[in-house]
């Protein structure tokens, strides 16, 4: 079995909540430390959707991610290496996550990607994806049609020369409709799936790279238990929760109170693909250490802000009660899209259909976000995490 | 006859080159002065497209431009002028200049917008304008098929309530195809229109606005000659060349050499629409002062950017050619845009269609073409235009 160390990297709680799992924590690696809790924005083709890296980081940004699928296919890893990496590529000089290319694999392989795997779908679509076997998943390129298998090994290779600190183990990702006997043996091969990208990981450890084992076995308690103990016992240096993670908030929860008695406690814990506002106050309780989600990007591209205390988390600047609201979206954030522009204004751009509109919006939603993290880990240190959902979140 | 004193606006002429009709100029408006020759950049609806005023800004711009005939259907001049007009509307607190709505309503008329009006189009294929008559201009919205008259007292009131620094007269513009004696007719009109607008702008005039005659004629020598003299003979603040710019670079080159002797010669000249970095170059030395086009930002929505000394002036980056490029679009540009990316990056945020490369693209051109009138101004003040446009233009 692998040891791995992974000296250049650290993860050290450094406060606990007294009223809830709520952790605060410093998480190290190669390209700076970031405190916890913390979001992860999405970053899909090396490219944060309409946010130039200057202003991820006026926006406060900490940390983002890639996904692995995506580039393999499109300019394809070698260019990025040859290129400097990904952080040198996309200009990004802060920490950042790769994921394994298996999510999109699987989910985009079930016809509709994402709802699928978060239960929102009817079965199984089967559209790019040909084969799953022990050796790993063939697919075809959304680019061209040429098959491509994918495998614990390669996604490795792929990630190591992508060149992201925090990488994610390769993994089988159930839909909410497979059987708790299809489950289960997509688990025990996602764990051996596991040793294999450990082994093949440790045979190029430079020391640049963080590699995070997943916790699968979907909306199964016992399943989730043995995926969890799994990932404890193996060397990675941190845990994701990940596959199917239910189909209501309520299976959502019970989902990570599974997961979480098992998994390290000396790790950080990231949840794959959650990241609501309301989601964070709910999990950061639980015990989770880092998001990520397409939302603050995605909900800009349709006009939609959040804005701290809005029923919803949001308010839709398309609505024509915006027409003539002359206040900004929000006058306490410190970044111009934020502070400066009328609601009128940003109606307009998004009536003319002016992308400005979106790249203002989406800088606010990152704004947003990461002040929303900000408050989280001041309000987990001086114990008023309830407080403060109360003044951002109204249902 | 109106006698406008336009107090809080001048026009000085520091400089003059010893070789040519080159000027160095300092334009004052009441958000500003600025150094001429310069380049107003297109913010058609109240946005420059996918540049946030603040990138304009590190892009060092100076002055930019709205369209009347876009605001006035969308969000309206009245909801602009109840948010506190278009500077506050769209954040740029510098000189601004809006056009008379003409322009679109008489080459939207024609079918293929500036096309016609260019000398590119075969005949009067007329969409969306109903009427021409003494009165003004009767057309169809393009957002609600609604019926509006556009008359050069309400271009005037429309421009007004928009607010900009820069104003321009109602005209109407001809076509390439249209006949000598239909563009004779048009230019008297278009005479008779520039002295209702002066009065319409008298009757409100509150010291905020400068009023600029527009020089017609088509490619008629007699007709431009006599146009420029009406100009001249009114109280504009400043003198456009308009209307018909000829089908070749040599017919435009004549309109303007047949129009600038009979300009007023203390007043600032705008050149409508034209602002290839070879036309700067060119009729810089025939005394042009600021241009204004909107290609630096269309070029960039295809994928394509200035470059100093790049054949033909610009590169397509979407060009094969630039998929393993390792170097940036210019490093001796000043924003991030210009100097960190790779080639290879912006090629793949093309292929990929994430809309970062086209705002990367698109802050790259602004910049450029602002360093292109920084150089033109520097070498106009040491007479070294001919050995400046070397270094720049590579046919």
């Amino acid at each position: 079995m692998t040891n791995l160390s992974y000296s250049n990297f650290n993860f050290k709680i450094t406060h606990r909540d007294s009223s809830s799992n709520a952790r605060i924590g410093l998480l190290k690696t190669p390209h700076g430390t970031i405190e916890t809790p913390n979001y992860i924005f999405c970053g899909t083709k090396a490219s944060i959707k309409n946010v130039a890296p200057a202003q991820m980081l006026e926006a406060q940004t900490d940390i983002i991610l890639a996904n692995t699928y995506h580039l393999m296919l499109q300019p394809g890893e070698d260019l990025i290496e040859r290129m400097g990496g990904l952080h040198k590529f996309m200009q990004w000089n802060k920490p950042m996550l790769t994921d394994s290319g298996g999510f999109q694999v699987f989910s985009m392989g079930h016809g509709s990607p994402t709802d699928e795997i978060k239960g929102r779908a009817q079965g199984h679509v089967n559209k790019s994806l040909l084969e799953i076997s022990e050796e790993g998943a063939v697919f075809r390129s959304y680019i061209d049609g040429k098959k491509i298998t994918l495998t614990p090994e390669s996604s490795m290779n792929i990630q190591r020369k992508l060149g992201a600190d925090l990488l994610m183990q390769f993994d089988e990702c159930t839909s909410y409709n497979d059987s708790k006997e299809y489950t289960a043996k997509a688990m025990e091969m996602s764990m051996r799936w596991g040793d294999r990208c450990l082994k093949q990981f440790e045979r190029h450890d430079n020391g640049a790279q963080g590699l995070y084992g997943i916790v699968q076995g979907g909306i199964y308690e016992d399943l989730r238990r043995t995926s969890a103990e799994y990932t404890k016992d193996r060397s990675f240096f941190g845990t994701a929760l990940g596959g199917c993670l239910g189909g209501t908030d309520e299976e959502m929860r019970g989902i990570v109170e599974w997961s979480m008695p098992y998994v390290h406690p000396d790790r950080p814990v990231h949840f794959l693909g959650i990241g609501r506002m309301k989601d964070v106050f709910t999990f950061v309780r639980m015990g989770i250490d880092t998001f990520d989600c397409v939302i603050p990007t995605r909900l800009a591209r349709h006009g939609v802000a959040f804005v701290k205390g809005a029923s919803g988390e949001t308010i839709n600047l398309k609505n024509a009660r915006y027409r003539n609201d002359p206040d900004p979206l929000d006058a306490d954030n410190t970044i111009s899209a934020s502070t400066d522009f009328s609601k009128a204004y940003l109606h307009h751009l998004l009536k003319a259909k002016e992308l400005l509109g979106l790249q203002l919006i989406a800088n606010h939603n990152v704004a947003t976000i990461n002040r929303l993290m900000r408050d989280v880990r001041l309000a987990i240190k001086s114990g008023t995490l309830d407080d403060l959902e109360k003044e951002w979140i109204v249902e």
